[in-house]
């Protein structure tokens, strides 16, 4: 089975230069770990993400850690860095996107079974300590992946992975892909 | 919105812990890096994966780095080494659990639109050259992670984690779930 040429996803990959991406947002408020961050700018762009909000002391592009890891995403997703988690969070509430922040507490519902808008913004937290507090207020739903196994997280590029895959999925099933 | 207590995730996974895991399988065939071998075991956990096969030139715990990264999770997830990832393979065969190869070929299928059977064992290939084309041969399906961005490829932690969300909410939706 022969494997895809890099040169075809080159060619498509130069198709979806000149089309917008689809309205779909991060918020990393308070990512401590630049390894992270790499990962989610690559991550967030094989997903198609508009734009990436950092917050707090989340590290800022560009920075070589940043840059390996995200081989190089750091350079084509539109990102933007604010102190305040609820002010990036405002910010998309008035250009009409909601936020879904994901984390586990006492009412967070399973990916699988929360609808994702369309659009959406994703807000995902500091490793240890989780989102800001204050940011719950303006969020339209909290989610979570369920855990199936000892480890009580997954760590959260990998998360930032799952949920936004999730999100395609469900945008693809309604036809809302584009 | 009160955060999750670590103790109710502890008194669930020591329920857990009693029950044998689901017939959920990977084989990281010459998977290079510590860093990503440990986020697999991490993500691996979460998923609730029975067992792991290292093969090739894929690092095996114990090992400080790979350890530091699982969170130990390499202390509670079953694995394995063994030279050829064909052989991981045919051992999934004998006990009658189809693999399904994660990698962008002529013709590999979206993980959205492949319907993954129930045992499964996943195969992931080194972060360049992918799955050695021996194992082609033996597998029921070869899938792939749409990318809709600049890069190729996703991680091969945060893929694992991606395709392994998808299997584990067929299941779910199936009724299949454990």
């Amino acid at each position: 089975m022969r494997k895809r040429k890099l040169e075809e996803h080159r060619a498509a990959a130069a198709q979806r230069m000149g089309t917008p991406r689809a309205p779909l947002y991060l918020i990393l408020d308070n990512i401590r770990s630049l390894h992270n961050v790499g990962s989610i700018f690559r991550t967030a762009d094989g997903f198609g993400v508009r734009k990436i909000f950092l917050t707090g002391i989340t590290p800022v592009p560009p920075r070589p850690e940043i840059s390996k890891t995200a081989i190089g995403a750091d350079e084509v997703v539109e990102f933007e860095w604010m102190a305040d988690p609820v002010r990036a969070a405002l910010v998309l509430r008035e250009i009409g996107v909601p936020t879904a922040i994901l984390e586990q507490t006492d009412r967070s519902i399973s990916i699988y079974e929360y609808s994702f808008p369309e659009p959406l913004g994703i807000v995902l937290g500091h490793e240890q300590i989780g989102v800001d507090a204050g940011v719950f207020a303006y969020a339209s739903a909290v989610v979570e992946i369920p855990m199936l196994g000892m480890k009580h997280s997954h760590n959260v590029a990998v998360a930032t992975g799952i949920v936004l895959a999730e999100v395609r999925r469900q945008w693809g099933a309604r036809g809302a892909a584009r």
